[in-house]
């Protein structure tokens, strides 16, 4: 199991279930189920490719200049050179969190606090620490007022690092407002889960100019494919999507809450902004429900390696509503099961 | 000037020309002047990449295992990577070398050692310290036999990283061949010269086992585009693009020698096993020569700021025969003014 218990490795899961990696229904990976289409044939490769257009179409999206911004080889990739950049001998992470921070912070040497997000949301954070908050939260997908939250750490001469990789699907405001006024402050963003792009490694660090300026000295020239800078240009400005793509995932959405709520095989459904929910097994762990799953040939997220999360809890993402009647199917046959058992 | 003397931005030299893109002649970027046409259409972006195809196909092309080789995102990235793995004090560069080692070494805080490979090549190398050498090398395309330095290196207990960017150019011997004897040798590999496209960042290092994997704990888990790993994946299955490339740039390469051979405007024309020419004016410094090449939208590389290289060396790339015409007509025309001032 361990090899596809992280989520997305849908030809590993594949290979495990004895089918094609078409066949799968992939709940455990928390990207928009559907993609714009791009027409890849006039990009020349030729070339050294050029950032700028880029940069200032994602620069214009989130309403900062170009020299606010720095692109990344994906997310994660951003994480890495931000944790190496980052001087702070501690880092906290409101938790759980998406789990590549503690691995670059533990291999950048840092100190490591966690909060709990569940328990200890006013918890402390140590003075000049680097801290680390993900809005909405994952694996539960919850959105944070953070103005509060702004004022604790900033009082405190924090390093804030916002990571806003799902911030799109639920409309609520930017921590980008706060960067006129806190110069400490690195929003994260990514548009891979939006447009439904894994593939696709860009990532973006938005801050003020000094700091872009001086995280920049530390990349080479090059680094983003001219292809994926295409994907992303064209789908920013692929307005239809963006309007199909909210009606879709909100009726998909509705449909799954619903049937999470109704189905006795879940003790808590977490309320969740985002395109995706962390759910309670009411009476078996992760590892035995994903074991269930396969012969309908369905991957969900076993979230036991979360911080303050136990084996009981799975992450749940929003996919078509055929993909989910399928799912729903399944439930319903296991839960027959279980009642027969008993 | 400054902002195209580096060589490859197109976009800014036609801006200082006043025409569009297309119309510039790039002789500064010194990649394949044709690239394999690949389909796109068929790439899933939504599933998170997965790397075992492209990793396999390289390994196999290189005669190495899966396990002793490692991706990043173009040569760039991958020198920048290696530079903070590599704990060696000094760093020693055969030069003049591609600008970016100096860059890193600086930024990861090594002692920088240069040796001049026209004047010095027997120079001693220091005890434990990092060598860097490129071969072929750029910006004259020379490539050299390795045993005698291997040697050398390796009896000082050198950290060994040989960059074989070019390599596929002129059919030398890959030092890959020492990987199974001396475990402190890394090879940097790069299709981006050899398959024209500069778009798709992938760079490569091949080394042992245990250096690799050190090296990859260093990593996020996903950094390659999906779209670039396809492309690769079909461009290295393309025997005919392989052996056309090698016919043209060999016919063109002919005919670029011969016309600055011939040229009065060249003092030297430095011997080249790559597909580009190091070149010194006889009268101008290479400045003078970008300005005159303006009117043609023509770009050659200064090379002053290169170690060793004087003001009047300037770097020219094979391209098409008919580009590599339009280049000829411009010269003579150079000349011509040159004469009528005399």
């Amino acid at each position: 199991m361990s090899t596809y218990a992280h989520g997305g490795d849908v030809n590993a899961f594949a290979a495990h279930c004895g089918c094609t990696h078409e066949e799968v229904i992939d709940l455990s990976s928390n990207i928009n189920f559907i993609t714009p289409i791009v027409d890849f044939s006039g990009v020349s490769l030729n070339a050294y490719p050029s950032y700028e257009t880029l940069t200032e179409t994602l620069a214009e999206h989130y309403g900062v200049t170009s020299e606010e911004l720095a692109l990344f080889n994906g997310g994660s990739s951003a994480i890495f050179a931000l944790l190496r950049f980052f001087d702070n001998s501690t880092c906290t992470i409101y938790s759980p969190a998406y789990l590549e921070y503690k691995k670059a912070a533990t291999l950048y040497g840092k100190n490591i606090a966690l909060i709990d997000r569940f328990e200890a949301m006013d918890a402390e954070v140590e003075e000049n620490s680097l801290v680390i908050f993900v809005n909405p939260s994952t694996p539960d997908g919850h959105y944070y007022a953070t103005q509060t939250l702004m004022e604790k750490w900033s009082a405190k001469n924090c390093t804030i690092l916002i990571d806003e990789s799902f911030l799109e699907f639920c409309g609520g405001e930017s921590a980008t407002r706060y960067l006129q006024t806190y110069d400490k402050l690195y929003v994260l963003k990514s548009q891979t889960k939006f447009y439904g792009c894994a593939g696709v490694r860009v990532g973006i660090v938005l801050s003020s100019r000094e700091n872009i300026a001086a995280l920049k000295t530390k990349e080479p020239l090059w680094k983003i494919s001219a292809l994926d800078s295409h994907f992303l240009i064209t789908a920013l400005a692929d307005e239809p999507f963006r309007m199909n793509s909210h009606t879709l995932n909100a009726q998909a959405k509705t449909y799954l809450k619903s049937l999470l709520d109704n189905s006795p095989l879940f003790e808590k459904v977490f309320e969740s902004d985002a395109n995706f929910f962390l759910v309670r097994l009411a009476s078996m762990n992760a590892r035995e429900f994903q074991e269930k799953l396969i012969p309908s040939r369905i991957m969900v997220r076993d979230c036991s390696n979360f911080d303050f999360l136990d084996e009981r809890t799975v992450r749940i993402a929003v996919k078509s509503v055929s993909e989910l009647n399928r799912f729903e199917i399944t439930i319903d046959e296991i839960l027959l099961g279980e009642e027969n058992v008993q």
